[in-house]
């Protein structure tokens, strides 16, 4: 079981290398990225784009383009197509965003022919390495499903569950959020926590512990849970997963403890038939290469799966 | 301007001695608050409940009863009238919850004969000194208003306006918080943010700026809103006020924070006739004593613009 990212890296490096297929890669914090994640061990590319640019900005950054794979293809869409098709017929292991808006990406992504697909709903994961906390915690969805309805919450539950067990979390904590920790029929979100707790119980949610209504405090703070006397429950500051009532909570969450707490972290979009990186200009350098780790475990646990 | 709680202090210190009416006080937890405010010369008290109980837990802590003035009740309702009845007659400043369920608490504040109602809808604000923020953040609502409607956000902004200029921020910077910063027909709550913030530039919101829909990093990094290119924004990462879209986004990021960022906080329900004190179980023994010379300094504030 990884608990930092330091333990993904070298596990990762120990695995047979595996290949990231960029869309549209003219875009030099994506190709810094894909540089050290070469140099580091973690996987090959091959760059889907405008060669002249890609070699520009490879100069720029004192990248040897030679090591690389490059297939130029000026038109942003058409780049995105090939480079998806690349990952779909088996080419590469996973998939990752460049100079490409957000919509024509996840376009490429869904494409019926050449896409990822798996028939399951997308949602984003944010995998959080945070002092204070011993181990990794995995927080969704705050950025890809704005208001999940009940079975949205079922799906993205079992997206996420998949990479915890890639991650080597067999069976992880999953905690639905909400304000409090008890059902209030006046807050539908505690009683959509319940009811996925139930599922859970009935079996209708496997590989993983459902417990919910939880506050952040109870699921993340072994503390706060036992000066609550949190008796009877299944989770007591120990969640690995915190699943967001909406958008709001989960975004607004995630960027308070990213520039307020000691948060190491690396995201991915979950649901596909292979890993999907889409960070965004926002994200760090080392945000960028910490998901390209994480994607290649993923990438590695979905083949032997298979 | 106050930017932290050591500020606070001083500020109360030099004014006018206050007196915090405790509902039910035979609390440790409360006692030993009441007694440190006493000792740091941020208030007097007067202890409403069984006295037998109070002097009992007064000689365990420590706390030397004869120098309290103790209303001998042991009822806690008629406690918490009579505790509440001499904040509303003006013998006391403001008035704090001892041992009381919550919702009798609060049906004493809403009393129409001897309650501290003022007319507007109560709303909770959270007052952080946060590490890495060099003023102090208010957070509303985490704890009280559960779905607020757009009247209600703009009651819950002016009671924390009233808050930020009893501190001495006259203009206060108000952000409406969502996952995005833009205007989603899709996203009611950026719709509302963007009203909100139409309302303030025609003056119906006043005494602050509003500017919303705002991200969380937007609206608090400074770093963040430049690397975004966050042209034309009235607030760029330098928020005083952070307006959350539900109590979800809203405790769920106040929990995170207060136990994975490094903060000293206090909390007050605003919206009354006289600063009200609702500190929970969970608050440490800082929050308390911090809560108490936020309502100091609120009460004086009050005081002057009657």
């Amino acid at each position: 079981m990884s608990k930092n990212f330091k333990e993904i890296l070298e596990k990762v490096k120990a695995l047979p290398k595996k290949t990231v297929s960029v869309a549209v890669a003219q875009d030099s914090e994506v190709l810094m990225a894909v540089k050290a994640a070469k140099e580091q061990g973690i996987a090959n590319s091959v760059l889907f784009g405008d060669a002249e640019k890609i070699a520009e900005i490879a100069a720029e950054i004192g990248m040897n383009i030679d090591d690389y794979k490059v297939v130029d293809i000026k038109d942003p869409i058409e780049a995105a197509h090939e480079a998806v098709k690349y990952v779909h017929d088996g080419n590469a292991d996973m998939y990752m965003k460049g100079l490409i808006e957000t919509k024509d990406f996840l376009r490429s992504v869904l494409d019926k022919e050449v896409g990822l697909r798996s028939g399951r709903p997308l949602s984003h994961v944010c995998v959080f390495e945070m002092k204070g906390y011993d181990k990794l915690l995995f927080l969704t969805d705050v950025a890809f499903v704005p208001y999940p309805t009940l079975e949205d919450k079922v799906s993205i539950i079992e997206n996420t569950v998949e990479i915890c067990r890639a991650v080597g979390i067999d069976c992880p904590k999953v905690a639905p959020l909400a304000a409090v920790e008890v059902v209030n029929p006046k807050m539908p979100e505690t009683e959509e926590a319940a009811e996925l707790t139930k599922m859970n119980e009935e079996g209708k949610i496997q590989n993983c512990i459902v417990d919910g209504p939880l506050s952040f405090d109870l699921a993340t703070c072994p503390e706060a849970a036992q000066h609550k006397g949190a008796t009877g429950r299944k989770i007591v500051g120990d969640a690995d997963v915190v699943l967001f009532p909406d958008i709001h909570a989960g975004n607004i969450t995630y960027k308070a403890l990213v520039h307020y707490a000691d948060v190491i972290n690396g995201n991915m979009i979950t649901g596909t038939a292979a890993p999907v990186i889409l960070t965004s200009r926002s994200d760090s350098f080392e945000v960028k290469v910490n998901s390209l780790a994480l994607a290649a475990l993923v990438a590695d646990s979905l083949k032997k799966n298979k």
